[in-house]
């Protein structure tokens, strides 16, 4: 073995949490972004390394995989809470981002939601928004792995004040990213069924399947989704983007809320991933996702925070408590999802669905190097009797070290790629603008 | 005014959560465990005190109330999730606690709670469970103030061995902690209309009422529980109290998540006070109350946690961020519960609800000095357009002071009145000897 870059040494190790696979205490060897060995310390061949971490005390687990974020967004955190949907978006949202949205506001407050996101455990961000080589920028700046997809809608946006040139806007987005950094996988983010015609759905996933990138959209979101598309009494809304031919491995259908068993059916088939949101789902008021059926059929489902306008907050840790918890009680079952099954959407299952299969969300030999470190050191994590804490007790705040494709970005606890203060005063004096 | 012991200064001050008020910059000037001034720093008045703190890019609040708590439970954290209800209780913590509950370790995991509870920004706790003599010298030692209560109920319990003694054992809990220590309120806790015969009930609320102290009891917490009580053909769980003559002011009715329209009437009329468990209740599939129409009729309404064996946390920003969430997709309806709502529960109503009305849960001169500092110097909490996000994106980890009777207990975010790696250790021994 080469020396390592990286030798984290007596952690208790969750290889591919969901599993019962625990090694305790155990080392992981990294060089060159990728996880070279990990194993029990009794069997670390290689104490030699440039850098060892002692991380007694702490759970070494894969680094968190948001599987649906509007990153910007941060700007509108607690702008309108607790308001009908369409009011909140009419009235609140949409106004702010006419006036708001610009590649600068893009470029800090995704740096700004980055930031939460990796002090957080969050490794690895699906992002949807506008101007994306701003938020791209940010991400890579800041060294976090996103996958950045361009947004594609029937309607003037910012960046792309013509829709009709927004198949083209998202194609220079794409062939500008790709293969320029390796922490950014360029994509595209086709808005939803009821913005975006058939013919701009159709080029949106023609787009991604000629550069072999992800195609995102928001999907059965709402009851009233159905009645917004063309044609209220055809078909549900994911038969309708299965009718258009956009379904198939490539494709990430967010939030699925109102996706019935037919529904769940048509995604299995075509092998498409989904991405549920539940905190969005409980604060926007739009339902509950047919989780265990999605799992039951072995969906590749993801765990996302959506934006921060809709939340409040990026932190996974309380994405999957709430996730899990709020499926018992919508079905009576106490039984209905288990804490190691929101680990596996948090980690390996999320990063399945986003094309990262065997990649991210797993430590093993091979794997890239996006791990967390979390500290059970504290009273509310005692005693730890086993993983399922991760979910019902921990926050994202005893997250202690994360590691993105090798380096260090958050060290006790502290970001070490962006300077937090200038990061919040400059969102604070756009906040002040709106 | 008298030289204060205590001066806060520069805070954004939020004396009464859930209403507008808001004096930013404010100060908090506290003398001999009371407020005694509070107002916008240009009317500070006497800038010298034994101690200052400044407290600028901090929120000050009230101390949050956690309505119900098993303190001691905490031993039981995460021992067993994800199971049906009566799996749970009765090959799980039923078994646990008949090995393991013992004076000894009421006191060591009680002072765990306190101290995850303070370090959250909780200042009062209803504690409800047995060997209680030991949970309020923690909570006394640890600098917490707390209603503590011993639990009555008709089967062999830990330091009741035999249930004829029960009244017993709770009168001589209740006199011994009585006009003790100005933190501790003994109560007595009936621990539900099904574990408890009538006489048993009658008397416990007999003993609460000559002593003019709290009485506590579980009730309608689940669908089941109608046909556990004797008469399944008879009244709900509420009636069969009030037709018992138990519901009073002095009576907290703690989960009602069965309660019905009905029930709520007869709870308002009667003036009893209702504490709810969003989480717990979500975890083991309980249901969801009927929070908005408890809240429509003026009702006395509380957040509580309940142990960390069901839910698994002690912090009430958790609670009351999933309490909001919650009640809004259960009615499809974002509007349902609003954030200052949820705040005033955590707060003010909570406290009123524990007979602490205009004394805790408030920021007044005369008032209880029991407050805590919110950091928003932090990512996830920017911008901060209001408060809302203390519900909605704030973690208990960002409470940075915490202030109890005039006391300092939490400086910096350290606890100082305990040592939390001892008091973790001994957990973790009790917990290796499960």
């Amino acid at each position: 073995m080469l020396t390592p870059d990286l030798l984290l040494i007596n952690g208790l190790l969750l290889p591919e949490p969901g599993t019962a696979l625990c090694i305790d205490p155990g080392y992981v060897a990294i060089r060159a972004g990728r996880i070279t060995a990990i194993g029990p310390m009794d069997e670390l061949a290689v104490p030699r390394a440039v850098q060892v971490h002692d991380v007694r005390g702490g759970v070494v687990l894969p680094g968190l995989v948001n599987g649906h974020c509007h990153a910007a967004m941060t700007l509108f955190r607690g702008l309108a809470d607790d308001l009908p949907l369409m009011t909140w978006l009419n009235d609140h949202i949409f106004p702010a981002e006419a006036r708001a949205v610009n590649p600068e506001m893009v470029y800090w407050c995704t740096r700004l939601a980055a930031a939460e996101m990796l002090l957080s455990g969050t490794t690895t961000v699906a992002d949807g928004y506008f101007c994306m080589e701003e938020a791209a920028r940010a991400f890579s700046d800041v060294g976090m792995r996103a996958v950045a997809a361009q947004a594609v809608i029937d309607f003037p946006a910012p960046g792309v004040p013509d829709p009709a040139g927004n198949i083209a806007a998202a194609t220079r987005f794409v062939d500008g990213w790709q293969g320029r950094d390796p922490l950014i996988t360029p994509a595209v983010f086709a808005h939803s069924p009821y913005t975006c015609a058939n013919q701009t759905l159709r080029a949106a996933k023609e787009l991604a399947r000629a550069r072999g990138v992800p195609l995102f959209i928001h999907v059965a979101e709402t009851r009233d989704e159905q009645s917004q598309i063309r044609d209220p009494q055809g078909p549900s809304p994911v038969s309708h983007l299965d009718a258009l031919g956009i379904l198939d491995e490539g494709t990430i259908c967010v939030h699925c809320v109102w996706a019935d068993e037919t529904d769940l059916e048509i995604l299995a088939r075509r092998g498409a991933g989904v991405v549920v949101c539940p905190q969005s789902h409980l604060k926007l008021a739009s339902g509950n996702a047919l989780l265990k059926e999605m799992l039951g059929r072995g969906l590749a489902v993801g765990l996302g925070t959506d934006g921060a306008a809709s939340n409040n907050s990026l932190d996974l840790f309380r994405e999957m408590d709430v996730c899990a918890k709020v499926q018992k009680v919508h079905s009576l079952d106490p039984v209905a999802i288990r804490a190691g099954e929101v680990l596996a959407m948090a980690t390996g299952t999320g990063a399945r669905a986003l094309g990262f299969a065997g990649q991210c969300g797993t430590l093993r030999a091979g794997a890239l190097a996006d791990l967390i470190v979390v500290d059970r050191e504290q009273p509310h994590l005692q005693p730890f009797y086993g993983p399922g804490l991760l979910v019902y007790a921990a926050r994202g705040s005893d997250v202690r070290t994360v590691i993105v494709n090798g380096r260090l970005v958050v060290s006790e606890g502290e970001l070490l790629t962006l300077d937090l203060a200038e990061t919040m005063t400059r969102v604070r004096r756009l906040a002040g603008s709106l």
